[in-house]
């Protein structure tokens, strides 16, 4: 190892630290920030954003991964070298003013995407989404690409990803999906979750959210918990600082329930991060496809499972005991577990929500393959929307403005979701084969087990594998299908009563 | 003017935005931030103050200054230009490394200092006020100075404050108070104070301070009010979003109360700073005694007057009616305007307070004249309160530990305290002679008149006079504790009825 390393590495680290600061510039927007600031805010943004990207393409980071060699069997310099060359070639490629471009662009966009969903008014957002493709066009074009342009995109998020792959897996995964329900749709006992539609006042939702949060291992002595317009978690200083937010509504229940767990296993997977290599490109997340896999395990295979609920129902009924006296804990169950077919992604079952990414996945390729124009975009939402998963938009409100991404510029995204579905349920197959009582210990508010075996087969591990070679290697198999449909057919047959 | 004017004030604009980047760190800090991230903070501080530091040093900076040439009529860019040079000659002569050094130190200094206070052990922070004292003694060397280390400090808050001039101004101050503290202690007939000592609940405290925050003129579209263990007022993107902490002390209720007010008075300079001069060195506040003549008006001149408390006395009694019940509005206002020797710089009445600022003053220049060790500080600075103020602290945590300023390495920032209190009063009685009808309006709530006078005369200059130039072109004459002597006489002559 030379000592052009422990410089590579202390730029890294800045870079980190940086990045850091930029996520707590987005923290406070969606949190604290007056309303006044949003123009301040988006220079600050820019400035930060340029600063980042001119420091990890600077002549200084290309000669110092020219010079640095390190050891075959040093997995953490290996790892780390591998990384910092990874996102040094796909920033190099995008000057810096482009980078502050996108990044003040985005930030207003997301002001006025917020405006225009409130308002139910595309026309305020679309000048902004506009722009923001064609941006992300030119940066397309610039990272380069083999077969599509969508590629290059999808590549920040999901390192290696292909669309041509991903559109294999979701065609079996979308027949499998719809053969499903078709069963689904034709019980003659569907739950009732009208009950989940009652009024729970959001002091109490906030109680509960507080007690899952810590059932499942949160640590609130390096992170928080607080309250945004989106669901979202974001790391500020590493392992040391993580936090979630969580959108209450005192109409619908599942939305802060499911959202807290869901937020909750994005950062346990941050807090669970190797601490001794805060900064360094080993230190981070595999991919946001794997970052999903644990949000949706906390979420759906954990949260929405019989297990979890043996313990937790008798909290919910005693903060809402007038609200849920005649519900029994198996009503409940079935509540949570019921598959109907929406508008609105973040509250989907867990059956018909790859349709939804499904659709945004078709819609994106189409917009950058230039298939589909911005203007076009609601019509197309909505024919997708009555195709794909059976029902349709009256407003774009809860229709195309529906999610916060694209006014971020984030195109390529959305398939991460399914990603991480299908990873999750390959994930929760292995550890309960690995841990046969896991479900007990569920049912005792005991998810030490759990999170143990993720620390050690996912988590401990940082960025050393990718996305592909940590799936393989703790589940014995490539990604498929196969263990999400065999979960949800199980989950479905229970519900169902089949 | 040349382009390189343009190009300059871009960098300046650019190095503000990191600064209130910077800001927006400290906030999160004091405010939200898990108490885990604390480590992970100082780095990103450090590297911050680093970056804002290497880009204001830069040959570029250097080379701009040096071309850019202005037309003396152009007030805007004559101040822009004078402020940049300022700023580059003073950061110019310390080095980056020195700079972030004092960053990270001071970041963690805060912590250490935090545990110090609430333990009560000085051995906890000594060594870090050790090191914070050694490294401010350097730049204090580096920049250089006439007559001692210490003004190079203060300039840095107060632009060419001396320690020597100041000496002067406050022995008479210190003479005169003493007088007067003399004639009060002798008073047969003192207000009783103890009725602000009773329990007032933390959630009904904040509704009165939400109450005159909005009274006074706090724009709570670009700004915010949070709670914090040292209250401050900080500005994160100029007058767009300025933002305000208070603590709650349930059985105190002047802290709260005053502590409001005092941080809307900064908030409002900040807020009535030219907004399109947002960013540039015009657009900022002349100096922190400047700064602080803003804060005490509001808090004392109109705060503790009777004027102010005929209208908001009746909101207290709403909310506080079985402890209030039985005082009177006269009664409330003899005691808040008590006068008594005490231990805490930040809870003491008008006329001792300054004597707290002339021991601060004194020990941090016997400090860096080498006449005092950091290991000595705490019985200098009983002996000091003995003899300056009267009173004795029986614990370091009411005695040198009291106060953040030196945990963050500001040696040279207390004396501005005793400066604003002069400004203000001074200022205060030249609106009094241009608004005749100022206490009418204030009595019926209508802060405008004042504000108004304060935006013209004061805020919406800007850097564009020195502090001194500032209170000539007000006021008529130059500083002197004249305006505040008077004003303390008479509010002591109406409370202790002489």
């Amino acid at each position: 190892m030379t000592g052009s390393y422990q410089t590579l590495i202390e730029r890294m680290k800045d870079i980190g630290r940086l990045s850091g600061v930029s996520q707590l510039l987005d923290w406070d927007q969606e949190t604290y920030m007056p309303r006044g600031g949003v123009a301040a805010r988006a220079e600050q943004s820019a400035l930060l954003a340029g600063l980042i990207h001119e420091r990890l393409v600077a002549d200084e980071t290309r000669r110092l991964l020219d010079d640095v060699t390190v050891h075959d069997d040093d997995f953490v310099a290996v790892t780390n070298v591998r990384e910092a060359r990874r996102v040094y070639e796909r920033a190099s490629r995008i000057p810096t003013e482009l980078v502050k471009e996108i990044a003040h662009t985005s930030s207003l966009a997301k002001d006025a995407w917020g405006e225009a969903r409130s308002r139910d008014e595309f026309a305020r957002f679309s000048p902004w989404l506009i722009k923001l493709v064609a941006l992300k066009r030119r940066v397309a074009d610039l990272i380069g690409y083999e077969t599509e342009p969508y590629d290059a995109l999808m590549d920040e998020f999901e390192p290696g990803a292909k669309a041509a792959v991903l559109e294999t897996i979701f065609a079996e995964l979308r027949e499998k999906t719809v053969a499903l329900l078709q069963r689904i749709q034709a019980s003659p006992r569907p739950p009732d979750d009208t009950i989940l539609s009652q009024t729970f006042p959001e002091e109490r939702q906030r109680v509960l959210s507080s007690r899952m949060a810590e059932a499942v291992g949160f640590d609130l002595a390096r992170g928080r918990a607080d309250v945004s317009a989106h669901p979202f978690c974001t790391t500020i200083g590493g392992p040391l600082d993580v936090r979630i937010t969580t959108r209450y509504q005192e109409r619908f229940l599942p939305s802060a329930l499911f959202g807290t767990l869901h937020e909750c296993g994005h950062a346990l997977y941050e807090q669970g991060l190797p601490e001794g290599r805060r900064g360094e490109p080993i230190g981070e997340a595999v991919s946001l496809g794997i970052h999903e896999s644990q949000s949706r395990l906390w979420e759906n295979l954990v949260g929405r499972s019989r297990a979890f609920w043996k313990f937790h129902y008798s909290s919910l009924l005693e903060l809402f005991p007038d609200t849920l006296y005649n519900v029994s804990l198996d009503d409940f169950y079935r509540a949570i577990n019921k598959v109907k077919p929406s508008l609105i992604r973040v509250e989907a079952d867990e059956v018909t929500y790859n349709l939804h990414i499904i659709l945004r996945f078709e819609l994106e390729r189409a917009l950058f393959r230039d298939r589909l124009s911005v203007e076009d975009l609601p019509s197309a939402w909505n024919e997708g929307m009555t195709q794909t998963v059976g029902v349709t938009p009256k407003r774009d409100a809860d229709g195309c403005l529906q999610d916060i991404h694209w006014s971020m510029g984030a195109f390529g995204y959305f398939p991460t979701y399914t990603l991480g579905n299908l990873y999750a349920a390959q994930f929760f197959e292995r550890a309960r084969e690995d841990v046969p009582d896991l479900f007990d210990a569920i049912a005792d508010n005991d998810h030490r087990p759990l999170l143990q075996w993720l620390r050690e087969n996912i988590h401990q591990h940082g960025r050393r594998f990718r996305a592909g070679e940590l799936v393989l290697r703790v589940t014995g198999r490539p990604l498929s299908c196969d263990s999400f449909v065999r979960y949800v057919t199980g989950k479905c047959a229970d519900v169902y009563r089949w």
